[in-house]
């Protein structure tokens, strides 16, 4: 009975459904598409890095036949070192998605893969499935959309994508294929939704070279910066050509920029002559307007090259008037505050500064409304599930499939875990499976119900205070002074008063009649408890508080 | 000679210049504009408020002579508590600046002070000042600019302004005036710059109602709600309005709404039928077409209404299919996240929600270019300071004017702390004073440069740990067992075996020649290096610890 029927199982994302990992099984065979990862916002402190909770693909570990990968971007293959430790399937990807993964495998020595590369058109027979890869544009180069075909009939996938009719490398988003898909037959389309609530269309990679030349020609004599993205491919490709007309060399700056390219000239995604690199070292030999310097930072990350030249902490490099510094890139949700904050510190050091406020120097990678109508229109599935968007997305796309004439009931809103089942004629959510968030800590596993976190949050609003008394084993007696120590409660001036007229107040409690003798238990209850209500009475701060007792 | 000068001094604002507090002082009198606060943002873990720094007017405390409040919302009377405290001076503002400080003032009974309500075209001496109030539009009323006259010549601070071409009270943000003062010669224009890059005009308020009508029409079935600012006492007398075209009745949620409701009727700001008010108790009385509710938590704050109502936890009203939520809003740069996350959580417990994506369900208080094009040409200054924001948008305000024609060494770029001199015909940065952020920490002072912020940002990322140990005075030797506690570290999982190997690692290195009979000081330093290394070598988390030596 299940044989004849396609499950589909919504295992990633933070808040994005279907956005880091995605499951297809069909006759007792898997294939996972991506396995990404996702950086914790505030309300995660401590937490490294966030992906997959995989039980699912763990308990069906024989079942997986592949892991395939859409694109290169960190929330896509950013989990495989976890679950390449758990699973053991071929992965397979474009040839940058697969530099991509080997780099970052480099750093996990003992966890083996087998990666295959496949290319636009490429199908891939895998037991029940076929899959065919399709040609998308988007913000990193070799991405690719799926066309998953089963007895249970066939999936569009869409990865990412955008539709950019001047595209840099001269490949289009093949919609051609997308509709001569369409008009074989799609029972399903996936498609992604993060831009669903842009009208439009999003900018093409061409416009923002042109841009940027502009920029280059209109600055001849400054030296200028670019920040971007390292794994745009697209954008330094155009932004090394500008460097070589306007006869500038290239300094390179971060490790993930001199990374990727090095990976993406090994295998041919990128090209320039590296005569125009010189080390960083070297700048001072050369005047400011035969320098380009790329680099990394573009979100105002703390510990970026760019971040630190603003901050003055970069040691080759002084940011100083007669400096041109353009964000090839626009701040994500959530990194405002950062990128902004280093362009302010950019400009009081007296450079100028480019963003996306203020000139077109950034294209999205995902597609905006009428890019989205476009896919719609040439693959007319039969069912729909909106993907790759926070729960608003998933809506608003929905209302737009339903504005092109979708039926509502052919439309399906899934959740992390969601599990549905497809047949040619039908589609239907079936249940749910552990899924959702893993949190990496360390080398341990976080755990969003556990008082690690509360304990974090707690102590960074108000610090904690611990009291450590001794206590007689035999006469119940306290035994000399309780010793008191705070961290991130009180300030200097406040400090010296504040420890002793605590001990004071823990002395004077012990001392009362009820405490005297008493269950250790029952004194670290009541001293703890006394001391919260002190510090709050006199500063209007809850630290945590405990109290030790130890028996002499 | 100081005597024909102008000083003003820039005392207030975190990252925005000028926002919060400015002081204008001639001949031994000081007029303070403004006494704002603002909200403490990640990087200030447990910090309540930020205010200004106020040292320099406590130590010029008798020349000041007023504190005048360009309008009510916190940025610009929320210090008031704290600066009345110190400083004696009247209060100048609108009167429902002014009945929106009585409120605040209401929560700390022993500041007493006085206050004095102005109008548009009042026109106030004050020593040798004479301070004109001009009409502008904003997000909330009674909002004014000012013209401060002195012997040194005179400034136009416009506050915080729009121009609306449709204002819902019908009287314009005064461009007649600016262009008659202007006229007349200006000497000093300080012009807010928040939307600086916003090209165009911004929306006017009435065309915010109009969109609110036209979903008002079109959802007649529904039981809706409205979040807005409470503090924007215009688009709350729209709101009114189309209860009582549409027939509903209004419940209130949240504190700030029904107080400042109460506040606008008292003083006329806002006028309604008291029988369309209904107790959100009662609400379950009436059928959903008959329910308008009005509530706070536009901005996804944690604790207010809306946000508690998406969450499930606010007694009185489950949200469910068939309620529409309008946020009447956008989010304030910083807070998109919380809003989209109630944004979401409402979608998914099947209510409708319209957002300032999806419809012009906002209008911004702020001029974007266009406006403050409009100001600069009517007032057309000799001198020019842009005023409220970020430093790069200042450096936009700046070109701004320069391409109206201003030459570069007419306008000046301020920082927090910086002094002004100006005379008629000259305007100069002379110096620097103490100024900045001043924390507000429960009952005390915080300071950046304490280890008390670094303390809680180390805790909140991976916690503490401690280690109690009792050492014999005499021999040296440890008594009993240490004794170790930790918070923020450890997960379940990993907690039993993870005290009792720390443990056993103190009492390995305890044991050890080098640390028998040794100084305390150095056994509590060795033992808290090898804690931190036992940690991190067994988690990759580095703790806080601390070690206590007691002596028996």
């Amino acid at each position: 009975m299940s044989n004849n029927k396609l499950k589909i199982t919504f295992l990633g994302g933070v808040g994005e459904i279907g956005k880091n990992m995605t499951a297809f099984e069909y006759n007792n065979e898997i294939i996972v598409v991506d396995a990404g990862m996702t950086f914790p916002g505030d309300d995660l402190p401590g937490i490294d890095v966030v992906i997959p909770d995989i039980t699912y693909l763990i308990n069906n570990k024989e079942k997986i036949k592949a892991i395939i990968l859409t694109h290169g971007h960190e929330d896509h293959i950013g989990a495989l070192p976890f679950v390449l430790q758990q699973i053991k399937a071929p992965i397979y990807g474009s040839r940058l998605t697969l530099a991509l993964v080997e780099n970052k495998m480099k750093e996990h020595p003992k966890v083996s893969y087998k990666a295959i590369s496949v290319k636009p058109k490429n199908v891939l027979k895998i037991g029940s499935f076929s899959v065919e890869f399709i040609k998308v544009s988007h913000s990193i180069a070799g991405s690719l959309a799926l066309c998953i075909t089963t007895p249970a009939g066939n999936v569009i996938h869409t990865g990412d994508f955008k539709i950019d009719f001047e595209p840099l490398d001269g490949v289009m988003t093949d919609l051609q294929r997308f509709g001569e898909l369409g008009k074989k037959g799609v029972t399903l389309l996936m498609c992604e939704s993060t831009n669903v609530c842009r009208p439009g269309y999003s900018k093409s990679e061409k416009s923002v070279g042109r841009t940027l030349d502009e920029i280059f020609k209109n600055h001849q004599d400054n030296r200028i910066f670019v920040a971007t993205f390292a794994s745009n491919i697209n954008r330094l490709q155009q932004i090394l050509d500008l460097a070589v007309k306007y006869g500038r060399k290239v300094a390179f700056t971060g490790r993930s920029m001199i990374n990727i390219t090095e990976v993406g000239l090994k295998i041919g995604e990128i090209s320039f002559d590296r005569k125009i690199l010189i080390d960083i070292d070297k700048i001072d030999k050369y005047e400011d307007k035969e320098l380009l310097i790329v680099t990394t930072g573009s979100q105002g990350e703390p510990l970026s090259a760019l971040t630190r030249m603003a901050a003055g902490e970069f040691k080759q490099i002084k940011i100083r008037e007669n400096d041109l510094i353009v964000f090839s890139s626009s701040p994500i949700p959530g990194n405002e505050k950062s990128v902004y904050n280093v362009i302010n510190t950019l400009f009081q050091r007296g450079a100028d500064v480019i963003y996306d406020e203020l000139a077109d120097v950034h294209a999205s990678g995902h597609a905006c409304q009428e890019e989205i109508k476009t896919i719609h229109s040439l693959v007319k599935p039969k069912f729909f599930i909106p993907i790759h968007g926070e729960y608003r997305h998933l809506k608003m796309h929905k209302q737009l499939a339903m504005n092109l004439g979708m039926e509502e009931r052919n439309i399906l809103l899934a959740s992390i875990g969601s599990q549905i089942e497809m047949t040619p004629n039908s589609i239907k959510q079936v249940g749910f499976v552990t899924a959702g968030q893993r949190l990496i800590d360390g080398y341990g596993i976080g755990d969003m119900s556990s008082n690690v976190l509360r304990e974090r949050k707690q102590l960074s609003e108000d610090g904690f205070c611990v009291v450590v008394m001794t206590i007689n084993n035999v006469s119940g007696e306290v035994v000399g002074e309780p010793f008191i120590i705070t961290r991130g409660v009180v300030y200097q001036d406040e400090a010296e008063s504040f420890v002793q007229d605590t001990k004071n107040m823990v002395i004077a409690s012990l001392k009362e009649q009820e405490l005297r003798g008493c269950d250790p238990a029952i004194i670290r209850s009541t001293i703890r408890r006394n001391v919260s209500n002190f510090i709050f009475k006199r500063t209007k701060r809850k630290p945590m508080v405990l109290a030790i007792v130890l028996l002499d």
